[in-house]
């Protein structure tokens, strides 16, 4: 599916974000992911439930189901199921198969929100997620936002792609992070695997009106830009704000850190979740900073949303047509990167049983 | 097509409910049935004409069409056609082949509504439409009522199957007319190739809130429940109320009866026509009971609306995957149904001058 | 595609009209054309400028794009195009492959509207666009008016062959074009290849009210009736109208004439762009007559369009089946248009370069 190879969509055996702490509560939630219907809800003991979403009795959908005690009850026949997809109720019988079950899938909060594992159960090692602390948003000093929610138009990978190719902040968003020298900066990409990150350094930048009124401060300064992409889901981007004021080619004064987190998680195959979060290590208890940054990211935010949907929406209505990009220098992460997911659905298509993580 | 077998949809051999008869006027009005657009109107003596729905110079919609005597005139190009479908004028030219022609359906109206037979006319036998004193709805002594009328967002499978398993009601109806043990009592199933009953009875059981209303009776009641189909249209839920006093093994006197018939007409193959009538045999001339009850069963019907669109939504955004339903000891009857209606299904698809009736 | 055979749907080596004039500014604006986008917009002198309207970096919509002196630059990444459709900048790179380019299409301005060739532009020869003086648009004493623009939800096919069979004005625009005497009279059709007309005379004919408030003139006219075809864009309806006073055996005197130029062009394969116009010899002066012309012409088009809208509908509704039209002597015209249209785009399906125009 383009911009991948025909037939390849997305990985399972893997740890995405699925929401938002506080969306999950005692009344059942659904969220499609990985073109599932998967149902959450809490336990007494105040931990997440994510269950299968399609009753096996009918097909009917348990979003609509009752939270008893720890159990969910369809409402249509009353089949219920415990934590761990098991059947424990079938109101016209008494005897219950140990078949009558759903998947039920591991699930792990950090932070404000919580990962889901939708592969193979017995994989699902919580030590894959990435670090939060690392991420900033649970290290000391740091001041973490839970910034936006978005059901995108979009298959996944344009989100993806958008995010790796960062010339895009140039013509997307310029006036407010984007400038002439963010396309024309030359940038060097590592990693492999699960694991990729670009970096561009940008000096003797006049700031945007943006960047003075966060930093307080109104001469040149020095950005240094990095972008990691933890795959399949979080994209770290990260900059440092230097004043530029060299002095025996010793870099200026740090003025202040910041890391944006996006989280893209597929929904179907024309649908995507969206979850950005930001935090900074400046200003961290000022509200007003908070404030100037929860608008600019909005309006930057609803810029790549309106760019990724127009472009789905341009693809769908060109039909079935054999898209070849013209790539450019520009393009390497995401050529990496899309070879790199390719290769992760790749090695599913053989029996999950058979993989390692 | 789930839950029947691959490329089974829906049998065009028999009579199926159309419409009321208060639709039907000099107007044409356009209902698509089987698949196939159908237009109605009435001859100058009051009888229904049903003809098919496309003009076959130029498939131009006939509901379109003006009603010139008993003819109908294409508003289009001004083709013409008469009650037996035959075209009787073309503006253009002298000559008439008589190879210019509709299909023309029989019609038999009954009660408040009307029946068609889509399959070949020569098998439309009206002896095979069900009858109507029996059914309550033209019986001495029984008020019957035209209740509801919705177009489903479903194919129509999902309504018969909903009907045919009783116990939805003590999951998707609690309170109105559902309680625990609709779901826990025992229930036998009767019938085979056109017609099934499965009927329960429930003892000493509190009525609730909307029983004691309409019954006039506030102490424990017997219930006899039973749930006829007339395939593949008809439905007809039965219900009889005593009092729970036995003595010497005698039951109690009868409270009241009541019917309720529902019409399932497929559309197309994701919608479906629902008309529901209700009949009772007491309190008929009580303003306020008939009230009560109109109140109740908009509410119980909108229930089972929202249930059965809601599983085609699911099914629908699941895509194309083979569903196995996880069948229970309650999904008795609709198996039978199942297999049955696949059969007719099957019969249909030798030549239909082969069928016998 | 039906009407025409499976598979053919649009010519593609063809002038179309693509839109007015006063749509086109130094604003990018986006018409999809024979199931492609194309972006256009003026140039510093003033020129029209088509180019196909996907990114070829990423596919996406040029249109978000900005006109920067005669180029367009990608508002995503930053990739320019010239006039010629040749990649002139990169900002990613400083080399620039002489395989990025996007197609640049043949525009013709002519009177208020402009013609685009889709097709190889090596055979884009202007002098294959209908003569604007002939079809009174330019013409002196002519007096031409920018009617009406739709985007039809229909394919093209629909329209064409509503307008190549004029009996339609009997049933569908009855008391304002149509009369009886249209769809009875007899009528000659000549042309073949990529032009037809066909004739028809109507005497002694009691004026509609609208032919008497613009004619001015109340008794009997004769109406001299043609409808002509430039495939595969552009039908021309021409009437001419006499008082109905033949005084030894010569015609009566000319009360007036008038053109509507019906502009029919594929947008996608269910999308359809209808540009009309119109022009008349007599009261040009009188902005009153072109009032009453407006109305009534609104009314006749809005009636057009809702029924070809609707056959759109009944054809999608009722699925993939096979249609074949009872074809009756009135659609002579459409016949040999049908043909003629499935001929021209048969004759595209061998290489385009060794097509003779």
């Amino acid at each position: 599916m383009y911009p991948y190879a025909e037939g390849l969509w997305a990985a399972r055996n893997q740890w995405y974000v699925a929401g938002w702490s506080n969306e999950v509560t005692r009344t059942p939630m659904e969220r499609w992911l990985l073109d599932e219907p998967v149902v959450f809800y809490r336990k007494e003991d105040g931990r997440i439930v994510a269950l299968h979403g399609r009753c096996p009795h009918r097909q009917y959908p348990l979003v609509k189901g009752n939270v008893i005690g720890d159990s969910l009850e369809c409402s249509y026949h009353g089949f219920t199921f415990g934590t761990d997809g098991a059947c424990t109720r079938i109101p016209t019988q008494a005897n219950i198969p140990s078949s009558c079950r759903i998947a039920a899938y591991p699930v792990a909060e950090r932070w404000n929100w919580f990962w889901i594992w939708m592969g193979d159960p017995a994989l699902a090692d919580e030590a894959l997620i990435p670090d939060h602390d690392a991420l900033k948003l649970t290290a000391p000093g740091w001041l973490a936002v839970q910034a936006a929610t978005h059901l995108l138009k979009t298959r996944h990978q344009l989100m993806h792609e958008n995010l790796c190719d960062l010339s895009h902040l140039t013509f997307l968003h310029p006036g407010i992070i984007g400038v002439d020298d963010v396309a024309a900066t030359e940038f060097e990409v590592q990693g492999e695997g699960l694991w990729f990150r670009d970096e561009r350094a940008m000096y003797n930048q006049e700031p945007t009106g943006f960047f003075s009124d966060i930093l307080g401060y109104h001469k040149p300064i020095d950005r240094l830009m990095s972008m990691e992409f933890f795959l399949p889901c979080l994209h770290l981007a990260a900059e440092v704000f230097l004043a530029h004021e060299k002095r025996d080619g010793e870099p200026g004064r740090e003025l202040g850190s910041y890391r944006v987190h996006h989280a893209v998680t597929p929904a179907t195959q024309n649908e995507t979740h969206y979850f950005v979060a930001y935090s900074r290590d400046f200003a961290i208890d000022d509200p007003r900073v908070t404030e100037i940054i929860n608008g600019a990211f909005a309006a930057v935010l609803q810029q790549d949303v309106d760019a990724v949907e127009a472009l789905e929406a341009m693809l769908q209505k060109s039909g079935d047509r054999q898209f070849k990009d013209f790539l450019a220098k520009g393009d390497i992460t995401s050529v990496k990167v899309r070879r790199s997911m390719e290769a992760l659905i790749r090695s599913e298509q053989i029996p999950v049983a058979n993989l390692t993580a």
